[in-house]
């Protein structure tokens, strides 16, 4: 039974509580900890047979019993939290962004490595059972060498606009998922980026200088060429669909709804909207996300999502604010 | 090429006319009657380059130019105009019904035979894209042995009040066309009928001693079963799917739309009802039914519709409308 | 805390012992009996914090801190136990079919009334999220009055040949779910069933006297027809699809799939095949089932799926099966 | 009756043709010229009717019967012909592109200014049933302010590497009809291109100085961006599809297959791949944009795609191509 700690209980710490306590039988979550500790977190602790509720994260990573930590605090600690946890010799999972700055992400892999821990990110989407079937129609061969990479992900509502400040942008805080999905699905690297973008949801967004609709496009290092569409809302509902087009054919997958009604009347013929939450469309992929890092413990294998996955789109994110800055392609290696 | 005479100048006939001028490149109509001729279908057939246009269809079958008729006019004179035509050497494309009457389709069938000319009953479904890809699958073996087959045919709007009272009823006016395709997708003869039927669309019709809606067993030689569902009213359109579900698998049609556009709103994501008229949903199976008519006379060979297959529907017909009459399974035994 | 027992610890009763202690948080399973009671059963017991560990489910039955009980058993058990748990108070949740003898579930029904207990019938389809979706269509009356309701129900593959000799037949053990849905769907009761049927799977289940494809007819009090179709092999998944047609249009509900993959190639556009297997496809509505019965529990409400959703399907089954037995259509009221 | 001449008698030519003779009522072909004249062509002509075959387009030009001519030869004398038929007086539909030189085809939009004739450029896709579903859902308001334009254009298989050499490149030759398509859908014209291109079907075609793989990226006036994405080898047929996403939501269409039929065996559930051919697929589009050119002779009405709808997509095209040279966005003045 691996002995896990969660630091960091806010909406996504809870989610990996949840998901451990009832999915994932070959571990346990020992002790929670959140500089903002409430009344109600503690109940939903002790609700899930957590024992350890603190304030102060260090209780997790000096206790000597709990074998891996989950950072799950707010993106500027992740470094911070991780490089100590590795000192303490726990494995790690960490959210995304690991950081903000790739030379801050470099730090923490280094340490990861030194002390001979492991190290996930959570890229959870490449846990979801819709682009884990590209990913195998794409291993198996079955569309060819890939050409052409095709991602739309659009969310269903604007983030606050307090969010969108702090955010680090719209390719740091919303396109990195797509610039990671674009290297699971490709199985190549990214080499050159070309961003256009607009302010054509929300003004405000424009004043806190960010965009809110964006088309990226990818050069990759195999000749493939991606192309992500963001847009911070889609009426309809959360949009989240992928193509990989490839020599020998193309696999595409859809957005997941919660019933598969057809109404039909004199007017039209209608389906529900795509699910609309993030939550309700990923609480699968966090459960195996989850899965995933506590079976490469327990088994001591590669973590599926390692220290290189967290920096690549970090560093993919800063070129498309560079190509929307200066209004050209920039590449990689000019942001390395 | 083959010189063809409408006899019939309604809805159907000027199809037909249409098919023939446009897409049958190996047949020109000459001439079309009709004994309710007027100014209308005078300028339309001068538009179709149609020479003789006449009140009186003998002038068609007395024309010893004239290959082949097609006859079109009014369901009571369909086997009357047959014979003539059969007994004036003429080869006969003639619409369904033949009859209502099983004994007076023998004697079509029987004075066709007598005088080596061919006759092909107007089964157009046969011919559609979607059916005859169905039929195709169940062909090439790939769906193995059918075992179910379930069709819904269900029309767009109830006709005219005094057509139904005309009509002979449901089964031989609209359900025919699926004892047809039943017969053509299983390959298999009907042996015994149970139907279910109501009036739920329109007491009128009731009234007129007809039903509006029906559900139809049908036992098959092979050991399948078929089940046919009608209604006289599918307020979203012109419902027409098939089934074919056997030991290997199944294969289905879904309708036709006038296009595949999908719009996702706030509210919900909808299509295009079902194509909503029959003409519409079904023209281009007129032409290739009439294509393989002109085809079968030009090589000499079988037609692909024959007498059988005008007769057979109507029994299972008076078998089904018995069956409702009586409350129980009839045996097409006992209506022929 | 609602306190359960779970009476038969096969496969349904862990489904349901698993769905509780991970989803259901106003619950838990104290106790566990079955007799045959094994080690594995045991470690799976404690792994689900189940205390009480039985052969004799008398030892729940008289446990005065279990509130309610699962019967889980074997089918003819059912009646027996629920009459005893309802004699000692319980409420109770117990699985389909109550009994095969409607008389004995007659006496069901009576022992709970006089014990004044709760007691829900285990149609789990009722919570699955598509049927529920159909459901919530025809009561919003966005398909107006249902006219026809379809009802396609198949098995994946046929059970083994000696389940079949004991499982009261196909109508009894398969097609019960369908009879209970086009209840469900229709809110209408069945008058008269009219089954056609064969053998055309496997010979083995026609010697063990069973049928394994077939067609049911349902004429309902309302005047809409329900047709329901059954196989016991689909070889290409477990089938199960349903449609309400009515005075405003149709709503009908498709299979779910691992993923909305959509693979082209040069030979053809494929997706996958729907869910083979029964607990897969139905894994949420039995975690929803248990919720709504421990919530009725909780607020003192009506069980929704009562003793006489136990009792009409089993009718109706008598009925299919006279129905078969006698070539005709049979009323409900003469197997009463 | 609108009397017109055909220029060029090679596939798009005979295609016209007989679009106007089996359903372009109010227009009939008086003649046809091509300096490769042949047999067949004749033979052709003579069944559709057409009494004037000739070598010289010349002999159409002068013939003052002729109110108006189709330009079908070799892209390179679109521009010389449609001037001279200008200046004879005659209303000129002209096959795109226009010409690959903008200043030459200024001259032709400015001598048809001159004559007072009218000049409609061949882009057949906007009256494709599809193309057109989603221009309707847009100019109705229901996506709202168009945000981001999807284009998916991918060939089945790549021209012959002849023709590759002469055809302008693949932004002139393929991707111009998606060019006017995004002009079409978003009522907004081009300011800025960013082209991505490689080599990845086949080298041939990377030997002959062109790209067969591209993903181009367009800035528009109205603040929308719109994608491109081309292959010259979709091998699972010709892959055809757009999204218009925006404020209210957002509208898509899917390719056309022969039929609906869905089959579902053991290993999967599969359709029809996409029609193959352009000319199967867009086969009612091309008679639709005669019709309109009729339509707007015989009213005397502006043609729906005039004279700048031939001159923008080449100066797209020129842009997108100088882009593709100089790794970086292009504006549109660049290349006036």
């Amino acid at each position: 039974m691996i002995k896990l700690g969660i630091i960091g209980a806010g909406r996504i710490g809870k989610v990996h509580g949840e998901s451990i306590t009832n999915f994932v039988s070959n571990a346990e979550v020992k002790s929670i900890a959140d500089p903002y500790m409430d009344k109600e977190t503690e109940t939903w602790a002790e609700s899930m047979g957590i024992t350890g509720v603190y304030k102060d994260y260090k209780k997790i990573i000096d206790d000597i019993e709990i074998d891996a930590v989950l950072v799950c605090s707010s993106t500027d600690t992740h470094a911070q939290i991780s490089i100590e946890a590795a000192e303490a010799g726990k494995d790690i999972f960490c959210e995304k962004p690991v950081d903000l700055d790739p030379a801050r992400i470099q730090e923490v892999i280094d340490t990861v490595e030194e002390n001979g821990v492991k190290f996930q990110v959570g890229f959870n989407r490449r846990f979801d059972h819709n682009f884990k079937a590209v990913k195998d129609a794409v291993e198996a061969g079955k569309v060819g060498d890939p050409h052409i990479i095709n991602i739309t992900s659009r969310d269903p509502e604007a983030p606050p606009i307090e969010y969108v400040k702090v955010s680090g942008g719209i390719f740091l805080d919303m396109t990195i998922h797509d610039f990671d999905m674009v290297r699971f699905l490709s199985g190549s690297e990214v080499e050159e980026v070309y961003a256009a973008g607009g302010v054509l949801v929300d003004p405000e967004i424009g004043e806190a200088g960010d965009i809110d609709t964006a088309v990226i496009t990818l050069k990759l290092k195999s000749g493939a060429i991606a192309v992500i569409d963001n847009s911070r809302e889609a009426v309809y509902g959360y949009d989240q669909r992928a193509e990989v087009f490839g020599s020998k054919g193309s696999v595409r997958v859809e957005n997941d709804r919660e019933s598969t009604a057809k109404l039909s009347t004199a007017d039209r013929v209608e389906e529900e909207t795509p699910l609309y939450f993030f939550l309700e469309r990923y609480m699968d992929s966090y459960a195996e996300e989850i899965k995933s890092f506590v079976n490469a413990l327990e088994n001591d294998e590669e973590v599926p999502v390692g220290g290189e996955a967290g920096l690549k789109p970090v560093l993919i994110g800063l070129a498309a604010k560079k190509s929307i800055e200066e209004g050209r392609a920039v590449k990689i290696s000019e942001v390395e």
